[in-house]
């Protein structure tokens, strides 16, 4: 017998197992499912494995084994009705006897889609359901904009600048959202920054965050412009890096080869001409709660003419890392 | 018989008569009391009535009447133990036969000390409780200063900008940001901008707060600067307005006549002047979701000359209203 909260149980696991997956899965979407068994046991739970392995739907399936028929399986996203690399997995729930399907989020992919309908078909009872599926968002959009998902960081000050007028900067923010920098940079396909900070700061790029991560596992490291900044960025050349004269071309690249959710680290001029063309989808801002009056500004090189023509996002979560605050932001 | 839970019910509503008064009691404390019987239950809730009315605990006492006798009184400041304009309310605790009185902060002021020892000595059991008592930050701050506490108010775009390149400002944050900023203006004893301000804005500096607020209930209007102000700012003159050459004259005078908890909204060079002077205690930074890139900082005329000597302060509260932030910092 299913019991209340098992439900709730199965969904925070299949929420967790998508978290867990992010930044491994582009161009396929970091999807989470969970098993429960006739009896309301959490019997299985999965994650979208790399490309060409298998989706989350049939990780949780195999743990769950015999124990699927007749049970409830909950998904972030609708299953797959697609033959691609691997099978439909809406055949694969419906094969395995599974009786009843939720789902957060239906799937906009027009070549995936069709997977709520294939099981209701073949008898399973499917219904939507509620839930914050953040690991999902960057693809979701990526997938509507058919282009990478971008998302502008930066720290700065309370007044909004990002070094002082000396040019120092380090460290404005604290330990815990530096920390944090390197954990959001794990769930990106790719990190992008312009000549300017490739040439200044000899930037690695890469997420470090006190365990080794395998050098697959790290995002890309991609410069924009035309400048060439090999003599100065040993730490680029070293660990690997792309170059695009524009961050059209870098879109354009990047979604070719399967990029999905991609990072736009500074500096100022790249993150003017994203917010330019309209290209910045989504913001996280690092404030610290410091005041520097003036120095090097978020922007540059670009303004709105006057406010009402300013980009506005909608506020997402507010999260405090020790002395600092992190705002998110997307677009509306 | 006393339950669990009286006692945070009656912390509770001293904190909350404590808010009430706030901006109407300096240069007395805003001190919120409640009184609990001997049988737990909450008889009396006061707070500290303007200067020479009564304070918070004789307001409590006299709700609860003979109640009061073997009861539990509950204080956001320890009680004074000072005749001024009224008697010290730790001899009207006593005599009224409270049993036990727990108070939140101890008092800093050397003139009204002492009123924990003498109830204790009266044979009242006295402790001191944990709690959050916001409406007592800025008079406690004041006191160990020595002078007004200065809290720095702005709306600022998320990079920093109170308006855009052409000078537009109106609206950056929404409603909901905008009425807490009137709701604010009802807690401080004087609003205080500068001439730059005055001349350009022509500002009420009144308190808008859906329902008529009387006049002696709006925070002194103090205009800082040596420019004459009153042929631009007509809705001052009628108003009136205090204006002073400096912001150290502006606080001494403040100071002197009562003030305890006051408010600098502007402009950026007051601002400014006021953070180099380290007159900075707390800042209010109503943070917007909208990029302008360019436009009028929130601070001119003064800058750190490196990271490491830029003024750091405290994240304190962090609430949203609406699309927008508000984010609280203090000296640590």
């Amino acid at each position: 017998m299913m019991r209340p909260g098992d439900m709730d149980g199965a969904l925070a696991a299949a929420i967790a197992a998508g978290d867990e997956v992010h930044g491994t899965t582009s161009p396929n979407p970091p999807v989470g499912a969970a098993i429960l068994s006739a009896d309301g046991e959490l019997v299985g739970v999965g994650g979208t494995q790399p490309p060409g392995g298998p989706h989350a739907e049939v990780v949780a399936l195999a743990m769950a084994g015999a124990a699927a028929r007749g049970g409830t399986a909950v998904v972030t996203l609708e299953p797959c009705n697609h033959t691609g690399r691997t099978g439909p997995c809406s055949h694969a729930l419906a094969d395995a006897g599974i009786a009843a399907v939720h789902y957060v989020n239906p799937d906009p992919n027009p070549e995936a889609t069709g997977g709520a309908q294939y099981l209701a078909q073949r008898g399973v009872e499917v219904s939507r359901i509620e839930a914050r599926t953040r690991a999902l968002d960057a693809w979701l959009g990526a997938t509507r904009l058919g282009r990478p998902h971008v998302t502008l960081k930066f720290a700065q000050s309370l007044d909004g600048f990002t070094a002082a007028v000396d040019g120092s900067s380090q460290w404005i923010t604290g330990e815990d959202a530096r920390a944090d920098v390197h954990r959001d940079r794990l769930t990106r396909d790719a990190i992008i920054i312009g000549t300017g900070t490739a040439l200044a700061d000899d930037p690695s790029l890469t997420a470090r965050i006190g365990v080794d991560v395998p050098a697959e596992r790290q995002p890309r490291r991609v410069v924009v412009g035309s400048r060439d900044v090999s003599a100065a960025a040993g730490n680029l050349v070293r660990l690997g890096y792309e170059q695009y004269p524009t961050l059209a071309e870098a879109l354009d690249a990047l979604w070719e080869t399967g990029a999905r959710d991609v990072l736009i680290e500074g500096g100022a001029s790249l993150a003017a001409s994203a917010i330019e063309a309209g290209l910045v989808d989504a913001v996280r801002a690092y404030i610290a709660p410091v005041i520097l009056g003036d120095g090097r500004g978020v922007l540059h090189g670009w303004s709105a003419s006057t406010l009402v023509n300013a980009p506005r996002f909608e506020l997402g979560d507010v999260t405090t890392f020790g002395a600092d605050v992190l705002l998110e932001l997307r677009t509306a």
